[in-house]
């Protein structure tokens, strides 16, 4: 597939990949759009001059702050506008091309919009389904010869996080203060976390489910899983610590998240499928999930010191997942629960077999006890003021490249 | 403060009271209303008939079917729209008891309407605030000698729930199914739950707070808290036990909660301030309240089995909370997390000191060790299927009753 349109072999947004947004251009109000080699299709200006007009699409729900009324049109329409994107933005397509007017309108370019939250989630869930990341925490702080709860492998935990706190890439966050208790003893202090992290995490938007009762059954789930995210599940470990019994994490998570502003339509990621990894036990029915249902997408984290340069330190890929995306939306309908366009599902941290491919400081560093050098001669246990975080992931696969973009975050000092 | 609209005095709804809600009259778009005597107060006929015009609101925020935009006013605009609403409705105002044609057009009888859920809530958070709920639980599953967790007396400890599954008063809800593990050595099953639960809980509802990263000091927690409703924390125990480890309760509890339809301003509950429980440890300087900060309410559990005779199953009061509603709010927010208008805060589940005076069935009949006869001769251990369950609340003094009315629940089988 080619495009008329001139997209270096190196941009994140060839044709194949086609991921959605919202954006604000200049001063102008937010629009969905589309990111395409170097520039954004303006998808509500699209929409008005009539280049959408047969996707069954009855209002411009592009002109929106949020691309939740679009999700909520379903999967097959955002099909059908990707899939006419490819065709109009295509080799052979003249209709746009050929309109230097129209062409002026719809393409701005990248460097020059502000890239928004994607989605106003309604609900957001963090899993926990790693099995080397549950692993590595169970080993540290349980026991290293059974590091795993009994139900770890019966099914994919999770636990409900905070919608309002999830921010787009590119949002400084404060470092939070909290409750610490600093030895057995003493009692408790109120103070900025010494231990923060971050969280390597990818996390899955959905369109409508079904009405509160009723369930989504495993070979359905795909139906709702509409687009992937980057996901960085901020964590302060001391606060956490102390606060999470009996009734799991809260304030040591829900200060912030940050997202990645570039929605990835699950068709862009077809090329990609592979096996997971065996599951023994077998699951119940309900999560029982056939065909390729894991993802090859290479996922990278960078720490940036103020002033310094970026450097990786983790190298990990989401095919690694114990459980899948399917399993984690049919565990989350399973009772009933009902699933709204929007909804954020992040995966929990993604680590992999090895020490370099573990997604948190807390992995990375043993909780600290094996702080990492970077090259310019600074100690890291946990992220300090001024650092910024990059994560970055994209799968690649004959000459087709398929990129998630970034979700970049400085810490700012806490307020005091 | 009387009012010319014939009012009985055994109404929820006294001029005393004013709570505000979402209706549908008849077969129109849904309204903001509120409640006086048998009456709904349409606030969207009563503000483009002009009759609200120096309370400073722009646009018409009250032809919505949430109360979410009139609460992001904030609880100053709140406070002018309710005591405009006194006066109007006051024996000295002849302004609208005059006009037999707004009169008709302001005035719905509450027969008429169909209440809706009053808010669409961005976030919801359930704490976890009785001592006498958290020692019950404790002693039942844990340590009877040592029932609390070391931090439970130095924080209201809390966790981000379900929003989206949140349903209005009059509802019915369907039991859920889940993993259970019905023995130590047989593997979890997916079932229907067997230990289906109420938790009688109040809830409050705040308006907009702020920025990301900012905290809301204890001492300014009540500008934000607008309101409050009764709350239903529906539980079920069998898939929350084998799920809740580590992350906290998921879908032991996300299958449904059951709100009351109007929210009562803060400024009604004035004349039932009390002080708290003594705190021992002092809480720390960041959640330590000054004044009365509890309220005198008192609240009922009624179990009414299919075709049978409500029976009161529960008498407490929201008195005993032993973290009151500003430090939950201070808790919350001393992380820098936002706080939105619409947001519902619930309580946890409200238990007395007397074992008449449990907040659901797992304290009532002891983990169903001590089932309890209803008049018919109908034992229950937990909650069954056709049985309603109807939680009520008012606060009284000196001849003033302020009402919450009621959230009231029927239990459909599990869809199979």
């Amino acid at each position: 597939m080619k495009s008329w349109l001139e997209i270096s072999s190196k941009s994140d947004f060839s044709i194949h990949n086609l991921p959605f947004g919202i954006f604000r251009h200049k001063k102008s109000i937010p629009h969905a759009g589309v990111a395409i080699g170097d520039y954004v299709i303006d998808l509500s200006v699209l929409f008005d001059q009539g280049s959408l007009k047969k996707e069954g699409i009855k209002k411009n729900v592009f002109e929106a702050d949020a691309l939740n009324d679009f999700i909520s049109l379903g999967k097959d329409t955002g099909r059908k506008v990707r899939n006419r994107l490819i065709d109009l933005f295509g080799s052979d397509n003249s209709e746009l091309r050929d309109n230097i007017d129209l062409k002026e309108k719809t393409l701005h370019k990248l460097k020059d919009v502000t890239m928004l939250l994607p989605v106003k989630p309604g609900n957001y869930t963090d899993f926990y389904s790693s099995l080397e990341h549950a692993t590595n925490v169970g080993s540290m702080f349980r026991d290293p010869e059974n590091p795993l709860l009994p139900n770890w492998k019966w099914l994919p935990v999770g636990y409900h996080g905070r919608a309002s706190s999830i921010v787009v890439s590119g949002t400084p966050i404060q470092r939070p203060k909290g409750q610490i208790k600093l030895s057995e003893n003493e009692p408790p202090v109120y103070a900025p976390t010494m231990a923060l992290d971050f969280e390597l995490e990818m996390a899955f938007i959905t369109t409508n489910g079904k009405p509160l009762g009723q369930t989504i059954l495993i070979e359905e789930a795909e139906e709702y899983i509409w687009g992937m995210v980057l996901f960085n599940d901020w964590s302060a470990r001391d606060i956490q610590k102390w606060e999470y019994q009996p009734l799991g994490p809260f304030l040591g998570k829900s200060f912030a998240s940050s997202v990645s502003p570039w929605v990835v339509f699950m068709d862009a990621l077809e090329p990609f499928r592979v096996d997971g990894p065996g599951q023994n036990p077998p699951p119940l029915p309900y999560l029982r999930s056939a065909g390729m249902n894991n993802y090859d997408i290479n996922l990278e984290v960078y720490l940036q010191p103020k002033g310094g340069k970026a450097v990786k330190i983790c190298d990990t890929n989401f095919k690694y997942m114990y459980w899948n995306i399917c399993q984690q939306l049919a565990h989350q309908s399973s009772n009933g629960c009902n699933i709204m366009a929007g909804d954020i599902y992040a995966s929990g941290t993604i680590s992999g077999p090895t020490s370099d491919s573990y997604g948190s400081m807390l992995e990375l560093t043993w909780n600290g006890t094996m702080p990492f050098i970077l090259p310019d001669g600074l100690e890291r246990k946990f992220i300090d003021d001024g650092d910024t975080v990059i994560i970055k992931g994209y799968a690649g696969k004959n000459g087709i490249k398929i990129s998630f973009g970034e979700v970049e975050t400085t810490v700012l000092p806490a307020i005091l």
